[in-house]
């Protein structure tokens, strides 16, 4: 389906892709470009990738689609980098998990004739690194493409169709809906997984099971990355612990005045939204 | 190792205990007890118990060892009325999620000769019922036995050896100490996991992946079984609260002010704890 797949960041995220372009066959050639001789050792030697560089763009240079898979704080330095060395027709997308600053720093900044549309598979874990890759981390899973009104004609939908091809159910909305909405879906979760992990005492921790397992595992994610998605995100995210401090605090005073009543009601709402997302 | 057991209450946890039992051949004979007679007939298909009563009387009449798996509401009356009914050196104990006010309401209620100690077994599931148990569900899990100065002798013993039995490593510590740090690792987490399910905007939901699953998985337990627990464990429940809600508020702050470095080194403390702990 594409000649030159480079990708940018041979992380979980881009390793990944480039097993998935290569075990359905998607791609002739798919490029490595990375900062770091390691990764892109280690993502040809699984698979990931048919060929390395070092050099930005050397790797995009013949490039027809260009995915840039590193962390958000990168993304649109890499993008505009890939864009000069790019040809006229390549479309070139990431997988950032915020997307309003990034699409909004972006917006008029190309060469003619390449194409930019966001997107953000939403299939993240707290591994990293090539080691973590999987073929089908896509399978099953959501992918957003957020194309804005100054997106090229067909950008969006060959993303869409980029992502379709590894697996993943697309949606396309704003890079502002999409903050908005991932707020709630992830970098809340995010950081409330990580406060209830803070504020576990060392010593009781041999007293944790597989609820308390369950409800900090992505607190185990990469901090630096969840920094900046955090902080990039931040309006979003003020918005959503809000909602969350306000909940809280009528369980609080629930718990506080022994009102089973609201407080079973509380539970009994959750329950419901949480069976209807199923495992 | 037993001749027979009684389990009152044969949901996950009770037809756990008995599948376990009779799998590894510890009890003789081991018998049922519950207030519905589907739940008994499916605990008896699955193998879980030997024979099935309605009559709690006479379910414990013959027991060397009883074990109340029950909702907490339900334990104290339970074990009064199994203790009636059993013969003088019967040990009774129990598998609530709460301890302190069990143990409390137990203290010199029970016949001379008939011994109760509490415990906890940190082996539950957002699933329930029968059908959900399983011959292992206590391998490699913790068993909190939790003796206070009045419990009979060698009864905290003989519990820790039931549940060591069973596949647990077993913990011994007061119903105070269990509660505190329960609190911490259980009842929060839930409290938690359920609010974040609960203000998740429901037009969201298919933006969800695995961060906010995991997230808020234990939201889709039993509600009026975990509005017991909080409840009952409200004091500690609220301090552990207090210690969240002031850590969240660091948290927010730094958000607002644009302070990476706080939230970094909060996200990278919460990822040293979540790592230390495993999956």
């Amino acid at each position: 389906m594409w000649k030159n797949v480079a990708i940018i960041g041979v992380g979980l995220i881009g390793g990944s892709i480039g097993l998935a372009l290569r075990e359905r066959r998607l791609a002739k050639r798919v490029v490595g470009v990375g900062h770091r001789a390691a990764s892109l050792r280690k993502a040809k030697r699984i698979g990931a990738v048919s060929e390395t560089t070092l050099r930005l763009e050397r790797g995009v240079e013949d490039a027809d689609l260009v995915v840039v898979a590193t962390p958000i704080a990168q993304i649109v330095d890499q993008v505009r980098e890939a864009g000069v060395a790019s040809r006229p027709g390549t479309l070139i997308t990431d997988a950032g998990s915020t997307k309003a600053t990034i699409v909004a720093s972006l917006d008029g900044q190309l060469p003619d004739g390449v194409r930019f549309v966001g997107s953000h598979p939403l299939a993240g874990s707290e591994k990293s690194g090539p080691a973590a890759a999987i073929a089908d981390l896509f399978v099953g899973r959501v992918a957003v493409v957020t194309p804005c009104p100054t997106t090229a004609a067909g950008a969006a939908e060959e993303a869409a169709d980029f992502w379709s091809a590894l697996g993943a159910t697309v949606f396309m909305m704003s890079p502002e809906e999409h903050d908005a909405a991932l707020a709630s879906t992830s970098h809340l979760p995010h950081l409330i997984a990580s406060l209830l992990a803070e504020v576990t005492p060392r010593e009781d921790l041999p007293l944790t099971a597989s609820g308390w397992q369950d409800t900090t595992r992505i607190a185990a994610g990469d901090a630096e990355l969840w920094t900046q998605i955090l902080m990039d995100n931040r309006r979003n995210v003020l918005n959503s612990l809000a909602r969350f401090e306000k909940t809280m605090q009528a369980a609080r005073r629930a718990i506080e005045r022994g009102d089973a009543k609201t407080l079973r009601r509380l539970l009994t709402e959750a329950k419901a939204i949480r069976d209807a997302v199923g495992s």
